[in-house]
């Protein structure tokens, strides 16, 4: 296959910048601040449920985990929490929306090395306003000849890129952090997938393993390694 | 020009369906919920200011409006409101987020009547998930070649959609009721408006009217209207 035919698809979030952490930190101050009324492991519990229970109606990011996060606020203190703390669970939301944007090791290079012979697509789904917030704050943006923000990521959804961007399965390669939202669809379509795991997975996030797809499914340790699994990719 | 070179976008939320008058009877809700800790007048000062300096954390939409209504409750209540209260602010907001769309008016009938002669994009800003369940209820997506949604409709996200979409703004009308969101940076770029004002405008949506831009732009009453304005401005 000739390289430029070849399209590389890349999530963002915990692929090209880390996410799942600042969500984790917040959880801890989130925890110490409802420590008087419950212990963590129940607020972690009723805290994932609830988001799970509004995911149909927030769709992913920020806002929605706020608001999910006051309403937990509010069950586990039995009513009891105050307006005061529900300021403080606002604030630490707001905080999430303006926090920095810290790349992963080697990001920058692998981009520049794949963007003059491969086209470069970023996926990435959740809030849109947030999510172009970091494409900007990243500096990455320029490497990629499209940035598609959508609210889910299935197989509906990669054949709608698909078509839309004229892309044929087999010539696609997708990189990212999550099985379930970047490799397993893809996999099925007929792509490649490239699964960099990040250190923390968000729970709703999580798939069993795919079984071996020889040369179309890889599992590489971090970004650096990338570029030699693209070449071999491209040459099979 | 051919019919088939132009390109008309269609505004969604009080273009093709009824949203601010939804947000409103929210909004009197809300306000007889906060009536024992500040007048009406009050509570929209202050929610509407909050609205505004919240903008550029959390974007447009549901969700922001939810979490700037509870930072409000908290406000004019001195934080005397009550964690139950709160609930309820929370589930005024869920509400919104599965209210049924419903279409204004003439607009099944013009968008079909249009669609086989023209390219339509339906060009809406907001909250991801939300306006793609709008669109998806709404039972129009078959007459839009393209679906946009983008977190601002100013100068820049018209001129990034031209570029996508190939179009050349002289060979482009768009259509809303929004002055500012709609017509007038259509306009600055050298596209057509055609401007059919809702009954209610959202204090953030204000522009004042442009300069008279003949045979560029249009106020009609209704969607009905349109198609008649439509074969006019293609004939010119």
């Amino acid at each position: 296959m000739s390289a430029h035919d070849l399209t590389i698809g890349f999530d963002a979030d915990d692929t090209l910048w880390h996410n799942e952490v600042i969500f984790e930190r917040n959880h801890e101050r989130y925890r110490a601040l409802l420590a008087g009324y419950h212990d963590a492991t129940t607020v972690n519990r009723v805290l994932f449920a609830t988001e799970m229970r509004n995911l149909p109606f927030y769709g992913y990011g920020i806002k929605g985990y706020t608001l999910s996060a006051i309403e937990t606020a509010i069950e586990v203190s039995g009513g009891r929490i105050s307006a005061a703390e529900i300021r403080q669970l606002i604030e630490l939301g707001r905080e999430m929306t303006t926090h920095p944007v810290e790349l992963l090791g080697g990001v920058t290079d692998t981009l520049a090395a794949l963007a003059p012979h491969y086209r470069l697509v970023l996926i990435t789904k959740g809030d849109l306003h947030n999510q172009e917030r970091k494409v900007a704050k990243s500096g990455l943006a320029a490497h990629f000849q499209h940035i598609e923000i959508v609210s889910e990521k299935d197989t509906d959804s990669y054949r709608r890129l698909f078509a839309r961007h004229r892309i044929q399965p087999e010539k696609f390669l997708m990189v990212g952090n999550s099985l379930k939202s970047d490799i397993l669809p893809v996999l099925e379509l007929g792509g490649a997938g490239v699964h960099i795991p990040y250190h923390l997975t968000w729970a709703a996030e999580h798939a069993e393993p795919p079984v071996a797809h020889p040369g179309r499914l890889f599992t590489l340790r971090h970004m650096g390694e990338l570029p030699e699994v693209v070449r071999q990719w491209a040459q099979r």
